[in-house]
């Protein structure tokens, strides 16, 4: 899609959302270090929404529905993390923006093909491709957006990013296949959730960090180091996501509550909970099978996934991956960079949606 | 997926249905050019399914659900020319093994998301691998044989082919798109069928010819030959494709007929007849629209179909795009891949599935 640069907010949605969500908020100082994080990254998140694909007036459904989904906005929280990752070293440049927008394109693509897997209705608060443009265009747009991704990948032309990332992407399909085959089953494990989540979201996380780093000159060891902070923070994220599954608001989350569960996907909380309350299973089983799950059944399901203590170790799990990745790159020179990814550390296991 | 050679027949599963077709043949002598074709590329067929991917013991649903495909064989013809390309220069080495294994993984990448695209239930003879792992699997498992070409075509680092690539995937995403836009749409002309069919398969075709001559070692003007004559040959294939779906033995073909039509797809005879024979439109639309379409209604479209002329007009334009494809390469120095070549063509314009 030839690209025509739009007129964009200075101001990425992430650190709004943050900022709103962080007035008051209980870790004192976030909100001051969020506005140095903005600071470091807006030039960079403008430089990648104006580059972002935009609509040929002649497009085809196929583009008209990767369109529709990369519209809406989402956090760009791993496009950022690229970015920081590149300031580290030399800085953001053109390649390394491709490299960004890569990861993005390869996020959205996941997005569009998990919708027609999971049935899904809303997406970032608006009706999901595959409701608009319907299944079959959502698939091909998938396939287009990854294509997409891997050519900018390709033309970026930095040592060895193009064998990581088909690496990765292999990585997540068969994440996405396990996470497939356990779909429904209540006896799925914690060591099962992690593979899943390792594959389905840390891979991704810890692609664009190490290809970020790597764009931007830093050594190899540098860039391991990046890329276990990108691992460690992609399973914050996840285990966050999935406390918003159960305890997020709606208007925030831009998806309904149990949405994860009623798709079949077991999330941390959840496990725990099957585990230390055997009664818990009639009541997950019959979320799992209803079309519309009985308020009340969501309710008293809630109220015993609580009563295990379950959201509050899903919320340690993710502040435990969070600190072991700021703590990852403690012994890395000082720099703005270095802050702004501890408070993206920081800011994913306090964000609202 | 780790390879695991398995015994595998000498004796290409094209070269075996082409010369029963070819006992009693229209075309005199295609029958002992089928046995030299199939004497110079047996080795490397060979060597193709020794290298196919195989399943690990713990493989993954979607690992199966490709495997599912990949053993069912198929007419391997695009690996075929990918091997043929390459002996018209340095000749089957690993390199040329690997990007003719991509070019089937491709293909069997579009069937997979082409199959849950146009909900098929038999493919190769069989139950598609949607109806036994489902859609969802099938889905990833389009994915991950598309990233598993990729890497393959990365891994032979053959100068340009993996740009080629994407610029070719790009290509057939939207050429498929353009399909689901026009789908069950009977006012589709003859140009949009072009479009359709240069995107969605001769696409491959002219990359698989072009790669192998790169990898053989042929010069840019050879290689330009080369891909003409995939253009062609794909455009070839399509047409005849297209009058089996109308005119084949469901037995040979794997598929029944009317397969396309019920799925929206206006197939060359079909524009054809709907331009000449105005009053076929309702009959058509029934086809269409019909759950189980009435074999009455059927017979009376097939009838009418016929009487347009339309079957044979799309036999003639499959025979001009051979008989093209074959003088392209006619200023290529004899060799007997050349001369297998032109057997391609003309194979591909008898053969009965």
């Amino acid at each position: 899609m030839p690209i025509h640069p739009q007129p964009v907010s200075a101001e990425p949605p992430l650190l709004r959302r943050l900022q709103t969500l962080c007035r008051g908020a209980e870790l004192p100082g976030l909100g001051a270090r969020l506005a140095d994080l903005a600071d470091l990254v807006a030039p960079d998140m403008v430089a990648l929404e104006a580059s972002m694909p935009r609509l040929r007036p002649e497009a085809s459904a196929v583009e008209r529905s990767a369109s529709h989904l990369l519209d809406l906005g989402g956090k760009r929280l791993r496009p950022m993390c690229v970015a920081l990752a590149a300031r580290l070293g030399g800085g953001f440049d053109e390649r390394t923006k491709q490299l960004a927008l890569a990861v993005e394109l390869v996020h959205a693509a996941t997005l569009l093909h998990d919708d027609v897997v999971d049935v899904g209705e809303t997406r970032r608060g608006a009706p999901t491709a595959r409701l608009i443009f319907g299944n079959a265009v959502s698939i091909f747009a998938g396939d287009y957006l990854l294509v997409d991704a891997l050519k900018r990948v390709r033309q970026a032309r930095v040592d060895g990013v193009l064998d990581r990332l088909l690496d990765v992407l292999e990585e997540m399909i068969l994440a996405e296949s396990l996470q497939l085959e356990r779909r429904g089953r209540l006896d799925t494990t914690e060591a099962q959730w992690f593979s899943i989540v390792e594959g389905k979201t840390a891979a991704l996380f810890r692609f664009g960090m190490w290809a970020g780093a790597r764009a931007g000159g830093a050594d190899p060891d540098q860039c391991a180091v990046l890329e276990r902070f990108g691992a460690d923070l992609g399973v914050a994220f996840q285990a966050i996501d999935d406390l918003l599954d159960l305890a997020g608001d709606p208007d925030k989350t831009g998806k309904a509550l149990f949405a994860d569960l009623r798709e079949g996907k077991l999330t941390y909380p959840v496990i725990v909970s099957l585990e230390r309350d055997r009664g818990l299973t009639a009541v997950i089983e019959e979320i799992v099978a209803a079309e519309t799950p009985d308020p009340r059944t969501c309710r008293e399901a809630l109220e015993r996934i609580e009563r295990t203590g379950s959201l509050r170790d899903g919320r340690k799990l993710a502040q435990m991956h969070a600190d072991r990745a700021k703590r990852t790159i403690e012994d890395l020179p000082p720099s703005r960079a270095r802050d702004a990814l501890r408070t993206v550390a920081d800011a994913t296991i306090h964000r609202p949606a």
